[in-house]
């Protein structure tokens, strides 16, 4: 089959590659759709950050070269033999989240992560293999183009829980690329009444006020904290930072109310100079968002599947696997008005 | 009367001052005993640090050379016309938060702060006048030496309730200065089931334990992180900042459980380096504290003096008004076995 396999920085490979047989307690799925995530450009741009290089990841055993691709959907083509609860010609989507399992679900994912796709390979193949507790029903009502979202849409739904963020509440989404977009999705659907989009480039800003963002801000143009202050003067009530730099963290905090609370959704390269008094002085909490629970992955399938999350347009380009690297990589990577980009994979799509 | 008024950094007066004719609403009352807090020492040190020197402070309308002492206790001398709820000879301490009051309580203090003794004149001096509503009633069962000890033991019960703390959660706390130790009061009283002290000095780490720490640790002698997990293998549920710096801000991430929750009680004089990634791949929040509500003030005198808080243990020393740059805020400055110097001033002491 062909597959997309990361070698190393700036070298993704489209080749052919065997798949081993499947256990028994795994399925093999034809990937119909599967998205490129910040994840995998970080990893081409600049790689390895998650991708085992040096030794085998210790939760699955595998290292580079891996397939990449961990926001995908398909059909089931073969169930090992102990396979219960899917069947081939089943419509699935997949958790990529591999974990010990040990601990609670709320703690779960910090007690060591892996996952399909980056630790393991994954969905940028014509066919990939998973654990049958990986694997979930992609409803009727959703196409599988659909299922390639629903894995990114659950982080922001999972932002909106780690602020306990309730109806009629105020929200500032700092950064809009894809995360940031579906954090002001979820944040449409968790019902907020007033949703600030703030980034540096008009098109994601505009995109932002399409997809429900109440107010947008150009960081580039007006000073972010006194800009949201104009719109809600005591600060919002909850900030997502979903830009990752200092400048975006510190303005989080400073555009917050009195005990609100701000989300780091974004993933931190480095460290970066804070000062905790600007806590002290205004009560803001800090939080952050660290993939998913179990249970929000498919409270994601069925909001989507209700209407309720409607992350589709995100989607601003749809292309071949053949040209993965061209059309997708290099694209995201010297594009910001691409947000997701969807490869298109097996007959199925 | 004679008092102790703040000049500039390192220039504190003991001298003679004339105090005005009190107000409708406002209180004179003879200071029986007034603690020094590390705020005053800081301001004797390093000042001015909150203290108002160029313009009146917008709050208070005064501005230095001020009386300093905000931790205190003593008999009502004189009320004005309009105050009902005290009379002359009424035992009574201050909670010297002076707010807007435009705000609920728990955001009331963000929204702009003064305090006696710092952004007007405080009680190290024979007599001291605040309003009415900032005084209440020492009960029977304590001294008015205990009265002064209300107030920092005010902030160690805010800090317990900005973690949620509830019965049986381990805790540490990182710094065994005087709030580090008015902390550890709290936890016990909360409920805490383990109390892990961190200190670099064995005095302090001693105190700590007399206090209520269940265990102590020297972090100039061991790795602090991996020091608590040799007792909390999993982290703590709740860390407590109590020194203010880099070091012990990251450790006290670090030392703390999955999805458990970090208090800053600690003041940062500046910015410090933080990776916040550390909070994304652990699920910890970070809270802070800054003084407390006003029900905590009176939660705090009723567990005194039903005994559930002894705050007693912190005082190390007893002095005269007269003495209190060389035996107070110089011996502060140089000895860290001392913790709370207590200045007896009226003869109701």
């Amino acid at each position: 089959m062909k597959a997309a396999v990361w070698y190393g920085k700036k070298d993704i490979r489209v080749e052919e590659r065997e798949l081993p047989k499947i256990g028994s307690n795994e399925i093999k799925i034809n990937v119909a759709w599967a998205g490129i995530c910040g994840s995998d450009l970080h990893e081409y741009s600049h790689g390895p950050i998650q991708i085992p290089v040096e030794k085998e990841d210790p939760l699955t055993g595998k290292k580079a070269p891996l397939t990449l691709g961990h926001e995908f959907a398909g059909v089931v083509e073969e169930v090992g033999d102990k396979v219960t609860r899917y069947k081939k010609g089943d419509r699935v989507t997949v958790n990529p989240s591999i974990t010990y399992g040990v601990k609670e679900d709320h703690l779960d994912i910090y007690d060591g992560y892996a996952a399909v796709g980056l630790h393991t390979d994954g969905a940028f193949a014509d066919q990939v293999i998973v654990d049958e507790k990986s694997v979930y029903s992609v409803p009727d009502h959703l196409s599988l183009e659909d299922g390639a979202l629903i894995e990114p849409m659950a982080v922001g739904v999972q932002a909106m829980k780690e602020v306990n963020l309730t109806i009629g509440q105020t929200v500032a989404v700092v950064g809009a690329g894809p995360i940031g977009l579906l954090t002001i999705i979820a944040a449409k659907a968790a019902g907020a009444s007033k949703i600030i989009a703030l980034d540096l480039s008009e098109t994601r800003l505009q995109k932002a006020k399409e997809l429900g963002a109440t107010h947008i801000i150009n960081s580039g143009e007006q000073d972010p904290v006194t800009a949201v202050k104009e719109i809600v003067p005591d600060g919002v009530d909850a900030t997502f930072e979903v830009a990752g730099i200092e400048a975006t963290f510190n303005q989080a905090v400073k555009m917050t109310g009195l005990r609100g609370i701000v989300n780091v959704v974004s993933i931190f390269a480095k460290p970066i100079l804070f000062n905790p008094l600007n806590l002290t002085q205004s009560g803001v909490k800090i939080t952050s968002t660290y993939a998913y629970e179990p249970i929000t992955f498919q409270q994601t399938i069925d909001m989507m599947a209700n209407g309720q999350l409607k992350p589709q347009g995100i989607v601003t380009g749809r292309i071949e696997l053949d040209d993965i690297v061209e059309a997708g990589f290099e694209v995201l990577s010297n594009d910001k008005a691409q947000a997701k980009i969807l490869v298109g994979i097996s007959k199925e799509k």
